[in-house]
């Protein structure tokens, strides 16, 4: 509940009792509203984002930093953007380069065995992982559901397999909070493989990290932490994780596992970025961004080709309609969000010491899902400046404004620490880690007419930060989270 | 709407307008009620299917007729109705042997493909399906969306592998008409493929037969015409097949298949048989089923590991409770419903001369959703004698006695064509094909308190059929559809 808006309304109401209705004359609107209900309605009626979602799905299809089919969809973006009008620059990214070899498991040891039976289990590798041996290895299992468990299990993890049984809680993302079940649950992607094998564990297992039910294993990258031995990891389905959590409740159980990822040179790779340019002070950038990149198991739909289809979409429209905002508007397609930030970093470098010239910063990596309203990182003070946009939204109920602190997007945090307003279409995430990361991520899966709204979303925001008269005031600077 | 029901409501309020009510005298009830009731209670009260099942499912998995699971599976419910109580035969029963191999596609031509690439698919082998070239086969693709399609394409299909992208109608299912849905995809499944070598194709796919989207294939049973050379056949996940038929749109599109199954020699196997004697006249039979096999790619927890657990169950109840009715109640855990029935027709073998002692046969096959009712294959005249079972299941709400005519069990079929009365538990079903032949099918997608409510349904049923002074009437025979 928001107080401040109470207030308001109990002001509001002694005014009304008092004498005539007094209300205060609105200022004079920054930016025209009509023309962002044009914009609005363009995006609306338009199907170029969604054919450019289409072409990066289905012609190209999972995109992993380092993969040919990343360096093709650079191009095939590229294209697009030049296509569109827009003046296009690759900018070099040193990217990592990591492959999905075999991955197998299966139960060879548990209680009630009938003799000479194994079972296969669903996994797959977390990107970034080591490999086991190449003939696998066989060792019993630990299953623990926290660190906390596992620190009370510690004696019992030397020569094991450690499994995190912890469950996405798939409650909370019903419940709008999708991206809090994901912090807690991802803790044991990053960090369990480390934390195991500290103790001696041979390997660690995560439980699949995302809802639903449908025996899909859901990748995503972990890390090594320096003072721990590096032992191969992967992830359970949430089906087989409960499994081998049932069996080990009755006794002994043990796994056969073969990983075989390799890790291979760093990568050249690039962001590509269009531009838009401002009428009047083209030095003055807006960013609208999504990540080019996806991990290997699917097309990388809802992550996040959707996110740079809007992205693209978003200024395709203003060109479209002829409009040239204020300041220039920028399409960035991210490379290496997944596994890295290359492309991140790079645009960074490249831009931190002209900081303040990078004047706001929109991402969209939440998925497909209805657009809702708009999540923006900014001062208390420019809550009001951004009423407009929302205003222009209503008609596609993207009516919240959410105003937050902190990261907002992966690879727009870093200009996020640097002071520069960062933006996020805010979506419904309800399904979202149902997909994440997973083979089902795919195109079937985004509505077009969820594109198109987030399209309209982005493409009005985009042009409004782009053409008021004075940039939003700078965020305080940060150090990384 | 039940025209019967209206009249008599009619007829009632005419009664009770005239003088004092005049409900007619209830005659004695068959069977004493407080029994069915102590029956129902007790199985809502145990735990002993759910025991079962997991038994079943986690400790043995896959159970394909000929594999080695399947004879585990026959011996570990054989110890587990012994351990019960129970007279356990075992009946002999020749089944096939089919072995699923390697199953691997991958686009290798598509319009707009960058130089190189390939895509993966994900796909399951059709159980029975010969085997590619060891090699793998090459071919373009010709999609259709029905036979009428197919035909209205026959000349493009020769030396082509053809995708029937079919649609499972998963709103018709949501309404509580799954098995329409499935009757009506499943003939893909089953015919597709001699229909496209009848024209010269050198492979059929299919669009998985079921709902949901999480890229799941569902794998099943298909049959070659003798007019028609084997050609092999799998099934594409959903989106795989919305996928392909999207590129194919827009050009040229080929695919490499390699399928290795094998079929093997028909192999010895069992239907188990576990008899709770009758104490008047033990030469009567009321069947209690569900069949033991399953698919080869999961657990096969609702596909039929539950009917099997809930009709073990059921009996388990009856004798722990120290109830003889007066007929004997036979377990039977069917073998090989799934590809060939071989187990179904054993039995019918071995007792078709005696065929007027088999009174009732009940079969649960339609998973473990929850329980709503009865499904009866019985005479009209029938109907008035079973609302003593569903009052006494009212408490749990499976009201609904849903007289059909034909068949309501696979395994059942045979006697129900020679004139025996067959029944099912009603379950909801609106989920069941999301899982249905899946490797999704395991465990965790039952939940106990169904499974409670199934044995509770079968058990009440199976006492009732079983104790009323005479059996019901017998259906018409009629011949195998």
């Amino acid at each position: 509940m928001n107080v401040s808006r109470c207030g308001r309304c109990a002001l509001f109401l002694l005014a009304s009792l008092a004498v005539a209705p007094a209300w205060p004359a609105d200022p004079a609107p920054a930016v025209d509203p009509a023309v962002l209900a044009k914009i609005r309605d363009a995006a609306l009626s338009s199907d170029w984002a969604w054919q450019r979602l289409a072409d990066l799905t289905d012609k190209i299809g999972p995109r992993l930093s380092g993969s040919p089919q990343a360096e093709a969809a650079v191009t095939q973006v590229s294209d697009a953007l030049r296509a569109a009008g827009l003046k296009v620059t690759l900018q070099p990214a040193t990217v990592p380069h990591w492959v999905r070899g075999e991955e197998q498991a299966e139960l060879v040891d548990w209680p009630g065995r009938p003799a000479g039976l194994t079972q296969r289990l669903v996994l797959t590798t977390l990107g970034g992982s080591v490999a086991t041996p190449d003939a696998g290895l066989t060792a019993p299992v630990l299953v623990v559901h926290s660190f906390d468990d596992l620190k009370a299990h510690a004696a019992e993890a030397k020569g094991r397999i450690v499994l995190f049984d912890y469950a996405f809680n798939q409650g909370l993302a019903d419940n709008g909070q999708a991206m809090t079940a994901y912090s807690q649950a991802v803790a044991y992607r990053v960090q369990g493989a480390s934390a195991a094998a500290r103790l001696g564990a041979v390997a660690s297992l995560i439980r699949s990290v995302g809802g639903a039910d449908f025996r899909l294993p859901h990748t995503g990258v972990m890390k090594y932490e320096e003072d721990a031995p590096k032992i191969p990891t992967a992830a359970l389905s949430a089906e087989d994780a409960m499994w081998v959590a049932r069996l080990s409740a009755q006794g002994p159980v043990s796994l056969h596992l073969k990983l075989t990822p390799q890790t291979l040179p760093d990568a050249d790779s690039h962001n590509v970025l269009a531009d838009l340019p401002g009428r009047e002070k083209p030095d003055e950038v807006v960013l609208v961004s999504g990540h080019l990149d996806s991990w290997d198991l699917a097309q990388g739909a809802i992550d996040d080709g959707a996110g740079v289809a809007a992205a693209m979409g978003a200024v395709q429209v203003l060109k479209s309609l002829g409009l040239k905002p204020r300041r220039t508007v920028r399409v960035v397609a991210w490379m290496n969000e997944e596994n890295g930030s290359g492309g991140s970093k790079a645009y960074f470098a490249a831009n931190k010491d002209r900081i303040a010239q990078q004047v706001a910063a929109i991402e969209s990596d939440s998925g497909a899902g209805q657009p809702l309203g708009v999540i923006a990182s900014v001062t208390k003070d420019s809550e009001a400046q951004l009423k407009a946009v929302t205003a222009a939204l209503q008609p596609i109920g993207a009516t919240a404004l959410d105003r937050r602190e902190g990261e907002v997007g992966a690879d727009i945090d870093p200009l996020q620490q640097a002071g520069v307003p960062g933006f996020a279409p805010l979506v419904d995430t309800r399904q979202y880690f149902w997909y994440h990361h997973t083979a089902a991520d795919t195109l079937d899966k985004v509505k077009p007419e969820n594109l198109r709204r987030q399209v309209a979303v982005m493409a009005v925001l985009a042009y409004y930060l782009a053409e008021m008269p004075d940039p939003l005031p700078r965020v305080p600077v940060r150090a990384a989270e």
